[in-house]
């Protein structure tokens, strides 16, 4: 038979199944894991999934069904009467089905439902005696009319949604339940009005009809324009095209017999091996979802329907096994029997998603690969920091950009100093700021959080709070911060100094008062499979560690080597400022060096300290990076100072005099753009004293540790570097003073130069300065920065509305609505438009502009030097997509924050598996294609 | 003969050589030209040349002289002896030879030279008795002893010359020519106990070992570091070798019938076609260099020797027609017969220079193609623009970077409003500022010339002063200006507002006082050779022009359109900058408008006035740039004006109110690094109301052209773009606004859209970029800031300190002396360390980084465009090198200030040319290799 050769139509249930779960391509992921549950004898409501194939034939035959496909459609259904012992159309025993999309690959909320077809004025006064309930049949009614009107008539929802708020407020309840049936009796009838006037047509009556209409709908809704953006946005292809499944409508809520629920097969919070579930009895989904009723835990069904319960932990046992993962499953129980509506993967905590990878190698249900492969490398970050109380709920009362995360609540704070203040007081803080400087470290070390107006991913409090591993929320541009009343200001509320606020450094929320945290908890079955990830991956991974302490933290967390070790942080100790100052005062070098003198061996202490914790790991020690005047009070402040001198009955003639000359220099030293001027390598070709006494520094460390019988492998890494000739001169002058101290100790000591690529020309000409480098560690961070031309503390606004700038007119960059219209110009849009940037640069790395570069480096910089060291120490370094394209690229190592450094092995892990996977994938196609070729 | 088959000692003189000019491989530079002129019969004291190829084989011989070889040197002595009839070594008629080496290639002041040689304690005398004069005889024995014994005894030349100015001293002389004959025997003496005491043997009175050492010294110099270090900073092969030049000594100073002399054979100054130089009777060429006696006019030579006069002039003009060049000879009348010591070509003014070649073709000795490439582009400087007087003598006070060229004399004022005021006196000023913003262009406008105390080559000052074509020295890092007290500070020098100063903006030179100036000369040969020009080159060169009155400059110095209009200077006339700030204070999009409907006419006036005065020629308007704040007065500002309101006795509460938000608003703009924050596109993306005025005002502008029928040609340019989307939706937004006003119009009207790439991502994606940008245009400016993250503004200090660098110890970064010891840690180097940056990357385009974002960008856009228009509007346009660079980048046109397009124009003539000439030469060459091949 010619309908056997292209069969469209694909039956499930009772036990049996013309498809199973391999055949998404024919039959939409829906439909093939409907056939596969029903393959398996597991009691799914039966049904039939017409193929994917068969919206193709509706596109070509002008978005018509063909009439040979009609007739096997009404086949089908007599199938499916057959089946049921229901008959469609017909009051005395109604069969509903359900009419839903299906692609092959998840579209969310793109795709449309039609629940309840086969409901007119006759079947609803049938459904009402079968169930005895006067108020579900005509609300399920409702609905379908509702449902029909809005994805098959193309009828504004917004004309259903009056009519029945309307009718709502005129009886006087809050909630869809409480409508009685004589209301709802007569919203049917005005919904019905409602299709007359809109399509010039009566509702369907005929169920059959019904039934073709939503089919051709869910047909067409596969090149609705929301549609097809999603797709090129996801890069699925255009003609793949969506199946359609037809379903027995299942009742939950047919009496005392019937229920409806959902269940886990294992613990979705701990992971534990349970079934974890909840049901209500004489109930629908819907109501489960309402929360109008309080859901009964899945052990009740023990009790109350014992045999159901003992087949539905049977089923769900039997699907997470053979799925070969944890089920989200939703089962309804219509007079005694079970029907499974769904199972797919279940969504859980990173807690439990560890337990249960690491549970699942145990009872061999998957591999070590599979296993690392099962957890988003994100989600250790609530492993790792306290998280809001899943049980807390509230309102946000702003939102930033999450900088680092964890959760803190504290009272609000102005200024460094008084977070200083009252946490001595034993007082939570919260440090708020238009935005952060190096000189608010110690108040940003006293608060328990962050919180800033301005900043983006990348600014001075996003990456030192990271580093602190405390929570921070940046770029919160709501915020009016008004620091001399103390307070600030955010739609309306005020929040004053003393105020409890609770930050979210992952989601960027702040709320007003305090919220209950949760610690982190650390199990062993963390430390079992992150021990799983370390062996599979290549890329080492460091931390970003300024500190002894850092440096222990970062060990902690596994860290194999400090890939970026920021010396000026350690200027800015009590006792250190005042000499760094003294320093950068000095008028002469030889005034210079003897403040310099001073500070060699407070940073010799520090070195020695991390070479320690790191054990013979190596340690990237990067010269002085930032600009004098970030060591330096602001001229306000300093002419502030001066007025109160001044002001004073007997003013300090010297301290005035001194002032004056500080505040000379500090505007010496400004400077138009900091970020693009005196700093880097080009402070050390100008004070070459400085550098030099921060190489002294190291190596008497490194000769101090190898004294005491600890290894050493100090790597001096030289910032800034974009010409040749910074790195030659600088190569040499490092080793010079290095060498020579190593030959006076008479101890051999192995040390490597190199330097930062962090802006574009070093990569450019990489193959000069890796003639003078022995390693290149990727300053992502400066190199994006000069790669797009954004300062990343003035680029937030900016940044974010790129990202967000799908919701502007291409034409006059009104605001678009929902239908795509320009509130401005009025100008359509068939589809919304594309967002000017897919994700925040700073976050994670750029692959055409600064991936680019990084490739041009690492080829032009292997090419003169084949054992180049190659790593990255930009905040990317603990993104887990730009860790998988480090990898990918080649890269020796990571480097990141040491909160991050979990999460970079982890990704890294899954950067080896995945690109091993994509190998075999590509020798296998390449093995296809030679085949066909011979 | 085996001796004849590698002929190592070419003769000339007597009418005859051995060599000609094409041998320069074997005999240098100097024997072949010497061979050439001798060759021609024009006398030259004869001599001999030794080959390279005798160098090759004294370095691979173990660094001895082969005994052959000596012997052929004896030989060759022997007839030098015959030819002279001189006798070497004999006291009665002593025999005098110069040692000179001579590479193939010139490279200066490196290689060394012996006069006097034959000289010994028997000859002295003889020579004593031959002229008469006993202390010159002693005062050139002494000479030889000096020279021998540094350059071929390698004893420091400090040791003679210290004892030399011991005797001046004691004899109470100031000049060496003052120092009696006695004191000239004892100091002798003296030199000849040096040689003794430092080498352990007498100064050789053999004078064949004064040959065969000097000879070997010659050799030997080949292969100093400081020859290695030049060949490898100019890519001259090493295994090149030098040549020696033994050539007889001739004397002008053995009485009246004998001179010395200089001369051009054409006017250096102006061009004219006349025999210009000056002489000395009796006397050497040391005497006119020493300035002791006041050379006379070669006028009178044809009175006092009119023969030898003919002879000289006939000499010359065949020099120079044999040159092909106008050349500066060097010449020595000894007893009444003349001698030709020399001949190159000489120097000249940019006017001469121009005359010269215009002639000379008329002439028919060099062809239009030669006359192009005889003039150096950058000197056509000095025809545009006023230069100090030549005869002016003076002393610098200080020197910064010329940054603007043509020299400016005026009284001193430290402000705009003070420029404006004294300039509206009739007052000559001088603008001094530490920097200068767009506040001040008024102030620029009203002065003389510009004086800047920061900034580099594309500061601020730099860019508007060039723009202008005034004088402008920016980055004069030793001016201590004080704006409160009125008065800058140099070196102790103390200038008060009101002083005269004259600045050079070529040099970079300013000067205390008023020197007198030269007017630009524009003559009719400057049009003829730029004429030629024009035919050459294929670049076309537009200029960057803001206003109707610079676009007609522009014309007037030829440029092709306008590569660059920026419409920001626009906004800062008197009546629009009041609008501009309403504008940007605005609070909600629809004030917004109602300013920007305001400015609009106001630029479409502008526009209308470029279009018109361009005639047809393509017009690029860059669409506004600059960050808001530049248009706002600064925070101190407005901080200052609040506390005068507020200090009155009735203080305007609604004007306090105002500059409180004004004050608001210009600190949340603020910004770290405004050169990479919220400007360009990002304006026009989060305001895109601005920029759909601003082409509102180009279309209606071009409109209104067409309707008067001038042709018009309007490029819309997008600045900052680095991303693809940012460009797709201004591209679209930017046709839908020029596309409606057009339909309306119903004119046709051909508009582009294209986009600046000046920063590293939008080279590296350009293929994306390309796809909605019909032309790019280089903005090499910010390209250059972003590729080496330098800012402009703050990095001429790092720039300097770089260029110098070659005087700092690559060790300790000290400063190194002469011998290149450093000062500080006493190392020492066989060679002068590099510089870090060869050329200043703001004035010259770098290739290697730039140049090569450059190279990706024309790849990639044209990938996806072929026809995509590609031109360069950075300060690089302007600059001869980055002409060149971008013709053969294949580029279309360059734009620079209208001041610099005929140095643009003439660049890119010669590139051209060059270009032609280069694949002439591949073709040759690779003909030539498949011959050797087949």
């Amino acid at each position: 038979m010619a309908a056997k050769k292209s069969k469209n139509i694909y039956f499930f249930g009772g036990g049996r199944a013309d498809g199973n779960k391999d055949m998404k391509d024919l039959l939409g992921g829906k439909g093939a894991n409907l056939a596969e549950m029903a393959g398996l004898g597991i009691p799914v409501p039966p049904g039939f999934t017409i193929t994917t194939r068969m919206c193709h034939i509706y596109f070509k035959n002008r978005r018509r069904l063909p009439r040979q496909f009609l007739e096997d459609l009404h086949r089908a259904m007599a199938r499916l009467e057959r089946m049921t012992g229901k008959k469609f159309g017909n009051p005395s025993n109604p069969l509903l089905v359900s009419v839903r999309s299906g692609a092959p690959v998840s579209m969310p909320g793109m795709m449309d439902t039609i629940l309840n077809l086969g409901l007119n004025d006759r079947t609803v006064r049938g459904l009402e005696k079968l169930t005895g309930d006067r108020r579900f049949a005509l609300d399920s009614y409702r609905r379908l009319i509702m449902m029909f009107g809005d994805v098959v008539l193309r009828i504004p929802r917004e004309e259903f949604d009056k009519v029945f708020e309307g009718f709502k407020a005129r009886a006087g309840v809050k909630t869809d339940v409480e409508v009685p049936p004589d209301v709802l009796a007569d919203i049917v009838e005005e919904f019905k009005s409602i299709v007359q006037d809109k399509t010039g047509k009566p509702f369907p009556q005929n169920v059959y009809k019904q039934l073709e209409m939503a089919v051709a709908a869910v047909f067409l809704s596969w090149n609705n324009p929301r549609a097809i953006y999603y797709r090129k946005q996801n890069n699925i292809p255009d003609d793949m095209g969506t199946a359609v499944n037809v379903q027995t409508m299942v009742f939950g809520n047919m009496g005392d017999d019937s229920a409806t629920g959902v269940g886990f097969t294992r613990n979705p919070a701990t992971g534990e091996k349970e079934f974890y579930g909840e049901y209500l009895t004489n109930a629908q989904g819907e109501d489960v979802v309402a929360g109008v009723r309080t859901p009964k835990k899945i052990t009740a069904l023990k009790e109350e329907m014992p045999e159901v319960y003992r087949e539905l932990i049977k089923i769900a046992q039997r699907l997470e096994k053979h799925y070969r993962d944890m089920q989200d499953i939703e089962f309804t129980i219509e007079k005694g029997k079970l029907y499974l509506l769904q199972t797919r993967a279940g969504k859980r905590t990173a807690r439990a998603a560890v337990k249960i990878a690491v549970d699942m190698v145990k009872e061999r249900l998957i591999t070590r690969e599979e296993a690392v492969l099962r957890v988003d490398p994100h989600v250790l970050n609530q492993l790792l920091h306290p998280v809001i109380s899943i049980d807390a709920e509230y309102t946000p009362l702003a939102k930033g950009l999450g900088a680092s995360p964890g959760a803190a609540v504290g009272k609000v704070v102005f200024s460094a100093d008084a977070a200083v203040e009252w946490a001595a007081k034993g007082e939570p803080v919260i440090l708020v700021r238009k935005e952060t400087s190096p000189e608010d470290i110690h108040g940003m070390d006293a608060a328990q959080g962050i919180l800033t107006s301005r900043g983006g991913m990348t600014s001075h409090a996003a990456v030192v709070a990271r580093h602190m591993g405390k929570p921070c929320v940046v770029g919160c541009e709501e915020l009016e911060i008004d620091d001399n009343r103390k307070r600030f200001k955010v739609s309306g509320t005020i929040v004053n100094e003393g105020d409890f606020i609770t930050i979210d450094g992952s989601t960027g929320e702040v709320i007003l008062g305090q919220l209950p945290l949760e610690d982190p908890q650390i199990s062993g079955e963390f430390e079992e499979f992150m021990s799983w990830a370390d062996k599979f991956r290549k890329l080492r991974v460091r931390a970003n560690a300024d500190t002894p302490g850092d440096a222990r933290l970062a060990r902690e967390f596994g860290a194999e080597g400090i890939g970026l070790c920021r010396t000026e942080h350690m200027f800015f100790g009590e006792e250190r400022i005042g000499v760094m100052q003294a320093m950068i005062m000095a008028e002469t070098t030889s005034e210079r060096k003897k403040y310099l003198d001073q500070l060699e061996p407070m940073q010799a202490e520090d070195f020695e300290g991390i070479f320690e914790a790191m054990e013979g790991y190596p340690v990237t020690i990067r010269l002085l990076d930032p600009p004098l005047h970030e060591f330096l009070p602001t001229a306000e402040e300093i002419k502030k100072s001066i007025e109160e001198e001044e002001s004073k009955d007997n003013p300090d003639r010297d301290r005035l005099e001194q002032l004056r000359k500080l505040l000379a220099r500090t505007e010496e030293l400004k400077e138009f753009n900091p970020m693009l001027g005196l700093r880097g390598v080009r402070l050390g070709l100008l004070y070459p004293e400085v550098y030099q006494m921060q190489v002294r520094a190291i190596i008497k460390a490194a000769l101090r540790c190898r004294k005491r019988g600890i290894k050493v492998t100090p790597e001096i890494m030289i910032p800034l570097v974009g010409i040749e000739g910074e790195i030659s001169k600088m190569n040499e002058m490092v080793r010079y003073v290095a060498d020579a101290l190593v030959k006076e100790a008479g101890i051999k000591l192995e040390y490597k130069v190199g330097t930062m690529v962090e802006v574009p020309r070093a990569a450019l000409t990489a193959d000069e300065i890796a003639r003078h480098a022995e390693f290149f560690s990727f300053g992502t961070n400066d190199l994006t920065q000069t790669t797009f031309g954004f300062s990343r503390d003035d680029s937030a606004k900016i940044i974010k509305t790129y990202l967000e700038y799908s919701t502007r007119c291409e034409k006059c960059g009104g605001e678009l609505d929902e239908s795509f219209t320009c509130g401005t110009c009025g100008g359509t849009y068939s589809m919304k438009p594309a967002p000017i940037l897919d994700t925040d640069p700073f976050q994670t790395l750029d692959v055409s502009g600064v991936g680019e570069l990084m490739k041009i480096a690492i080829e032009k910089g292997r090419s003169v030097r084949r054992d180049l060291k190659l790593g990255i120490c930009g905040e990317h370094g603990g993104d887990p997509a730009s860790v998988e394209y480090c990898h990918n690229l080649g890269l020796e190592y990571v480097s990141c924050s040491p909160y991050r450094v979990p999460i970079a092995r982890l990704a890294a892990a899954q950067a080896t598996i995945r690109a091993k996977q994509k190998a075999r994938q590509d020798k296998k196609t390449s093995k296809k294609k030679r085949k066909k070729r011979a």
